[in-house]
């Protein structure tokens, strides 16, 4: 691992560039939240304010310059205005810094090139490793680095202060974001959905630190399980492919690719400066790279979540659990759409579920199939007992189960044992909940606390297992890939 | 209108036949919504108990049989054992009943047709409609017809008084379903987002009153601004495409196929009986008869929102106004893909937004075209001024606004601001935030009860967005019509 970049995530000592008392600067938001993440002990770095306008922020001296600081200073955080930053940066190689977030634009993405590339021979002159520029960098939810200055509560025009980003917490999934926005709203609906970051990275223009490096990164760290991608181009195609295909033979990788089409690869241009690409060209690449590619945000953040909670899975046979004839049906569809088999109950297991009948434990007229209809009638005993005698059973990968929740006779005690059971056997599940009521939402929450993915449709609740069958490590054929970049 | 058949949705008589006073039977649930809503003044219609078992339910005097209620009775609920349907509904035509409903299962779905056939002879006989078997029957928002009997409250495993399914709220989009669970879920995620619902009707069997009349009857109703179908399989395919033909010629039609595939094709033949047919028959049909085909309950429920709350647009022309990058390239993607065009701005438009700038309304540094990032520094009364001058500008047909809750400039008064800009000047409109925290709930919220339908990502808003320019009204070809069926 590199040292450098590991300081990025790892820093023993941060200097906050152009931190300001003023707290409608976004150098403010982020030295208190350094600092405030300092104070609960989830920081363990030093954090100095460096400006040469002022001498105290918060009671803490203000250094005029990263020079003037006594010891050693790992990473710098750089949000003075763009024409500015070169110098700083050079200062902050003379000091030996080994990062910078440069979290300020007006780069490459508003035509000002020239900076860039004088940011480049900092660069190269001391081996200083650049996080940006035209980035909201990074949180680590481990390391308690954090530089999102977006506020954490906000007013509403009639006086209201309401959460306006929710504090992530601790987990498996690394983000990996080519747009700021765009990524802090993937980790919000993730928390939400009680799925833990491990990391947020938005790369900005990718002046030096680049995807790859980071996909790399994370592949090598223990607590990653799965590394989402938010992709608008890459510089070095070859190298992409490199280190995709290592960190896809190491754990998940799930992409999304945005600039797809010439208005959408106009906008990335103008976003990010990224070079967007022909999108066949992609999918290709990402396909040899054995990278899981999302066709939308929604499928993406789907994808994140259900690899976040369960493991790859060998097979694609799939038994479908439900109370509700209708949501079958439409489950049903999806499955045979994305290619999943649904092979009958075996002779063991029917005279197990029969048995289930016999003693009144599920109900007598229901027909026994898979997919498996229990009918409005089935209490949350022979839910969970129908749940443990087909789960037993090898010839099953995955269950989707719908347990639609407004009958009278079912309650979430079922999410809760089928949760447990499948963690037992590490059998891979979905839970699919459908409506908007208190109820329904409690199924889908428990769910997901729980460890078992919840999808409001089932359609979602099939595509995520279905993405399960597609993780199969890196596929070796270097003969394929020459030809491809 | 057939009369009879409006006597199920505006009865002046009802009568619960098998109505119980044991709270665990769904007749006992049934017949006390109805007084419920009769008590509220919501109900209009008299409510009569009948069982020959019991002399009082509820404080009320229970018939032995409906022959012995003394005046007129125009619907009778009935959910007595399937042996004795057939009976009962003898009674009912006697008595001169205009319609049924029949929540009773155990008929065709279970391998009884001949009990079906006992009840048709009896709807010859008398003329009297049935809805049903099979049905979890309708609920009727503004008459106060509710046949519902799942609980409205339930309590959890561990003692907490939860809304089980949420309360329908008056609106225009009528509902038929030939899946009862199903459609209950649907109508409870669409009050959930503020849409409101003119008539949720399950359709069961359809021994009798099938899809189509249902087609019609809504389609003539002037209450109702929008159909929405989910639909397994039809009967007679000629009488469908007619009725579905006349009533898109009316009113946009959304349907949701199921039983597509051949294992949904044998779920949906357990389920209700359907025969599902070959699916790319009923997508011509479809395409044919004007109707607005769903590919998943997703969209279903999406094309459902945006159809209830905007108008069927004339132009697919776009302007998409966002304040993230990252959500524009997605959003621009999506509409390249579904082929919405993104005509660039007038010079007209050009010098108003250029204005903006030179009065700091908006950041100089704004690079100005469709689509537009007005950038994270962008304030609300910038974003309102902006969406203002677009607007007005009659190159654009529809418009995508994106605006990301979480910078600290922006606040609700924009979404309220441009609902409002918006009706006034009847634009198309869907908003899109992605996120998961109360401020991101907020936004969906205020657009919802603002009459903007707003959606969690961005390609979900597009899709809705595309969905309105598929509205075209019967497509009077009688010709390729005769070759479909």
């Amino acid at each position: 691992m590199d040292e450098k970049l590991n300081a990025l995530f790892n820093p023993k000592s941060i200097a906050v560039i152009g931190a300001s008392p003023d707290p409608s600067k976004l150098s403010n938001a982020i030295f208190k939240r350094l600092i405030d993440n300092a104070r609960k002990g989830l920081l363990k770095a030093s954090v100095y304010p460096v400006n040469p306008k002022y001498e105290r922020i918060e009671g803490r001296k203000v250094y005029p310059s990263v020079l003037d600081i006594e010891g050693e200073v790992d990473l710098v955080i750089v949000t003075v205005p763009a024409e500015i930053v070169p110098e700083v940066l050079e200062e902050a190689g003379e000091k030996g810094v080994k990062a910078a977030i440069v979290i300020s634009g007006g780069f490459a993405e508003a035509g000002r090139k020239d900076l860039e590339d004088r940011i480049s021979e900092v660069v190269r002159k001391y081996e200083l490793r650049v996080l940006g520029p035209n980035t909201v960098g990074l949180v680590d939810t481990y390391s308690g680095v954090d530089t999102l200055f977006t506020p954490r509560i906000k007013r509403t025009e009639r006086g209201e202060e309401l959460v306006n980003v929710l504090e992530l917490k601790r987990g498996n999934v690394a983000i990996i974001a080519q747009s700021g926005a765009l990524g802090v709203s993937i980790a919000d609906c993730l928390t939400e959905e009680n799925v833990g970051i491990r990391a947020f990275v938005s790369v900005g223009n990718q002046l030096d630190i680049s995807v790859e490096e980071l996909l790399e990164y994370f592949s090598e760290d223990d607590r990653t399980r799965v590394v989402m991608l938010y992709l608008e181009g890459v510089r070095d195609g070859r190298s992409f492919v490199e280190k995709a295909r290592l960190a896809s033979s190491r754990k998940p990788v799930i992409v999304l690719k945005a600039g797809k089409t010439d208005v959408g690869v106009k906008s990335a241009l103008s976003h990010t400066a990224s070079i967007a690409g022909d999108i066949e060209v992609y999918k290709g690449v990402f396909k040899q790279a054995g990278l899981i590619e999302a066709e939308d945000l929604e499928e993406f953040m789907d994808f994140g979540k259900v690899y976040s909670m369960q493991r790859p899975s060998r097979g694609g046979r799939l038994f479908i659990l439900s109370n509700s004839g209708g949501m079958i049906v439409i489950a049903s569809d999806a499955a045979s759409l994305y290619g999943l088999q649904m092979p009958p109950l075996s002779e063991e297991r029917l005279s197990e579920l029969e048995e289930l009948k016999r003693k009144g434990i599920i109900p007598k007229f229901v027909s026994l199939s898979n997919p498996l209809d229990l009918t409005a009638s089935v209490s949350t005993e022979g839910f969970i007992r129908t749940f443990e005698v087909i789960s037993q059973d090898p010839n099953y990968d995955m269950f989707l189960i719908i347990p639609v929740h407004s009958t009278p006779t079912l309650n979430e005690r079922a999410i809760r044992e089928i949760a447990k059971i499948a963690k037992e056997r590490e059998k891979a599940v979905a839970i699919c909940e459908v409506g908007g009521s208190p109820w329904s939402k409690l199924f889908r929450r428990i769910s997901n606390e729980c460890g078992i993915p919840s999808y409001p449709t089932p359609e979602r609740a099939i595509r995520a297992l279905h993405a399960l069958t597609l993780y199969s490590g890196a596929k070796e054929d270097r003969a394929a890939l020459k030809e491809l970049i």
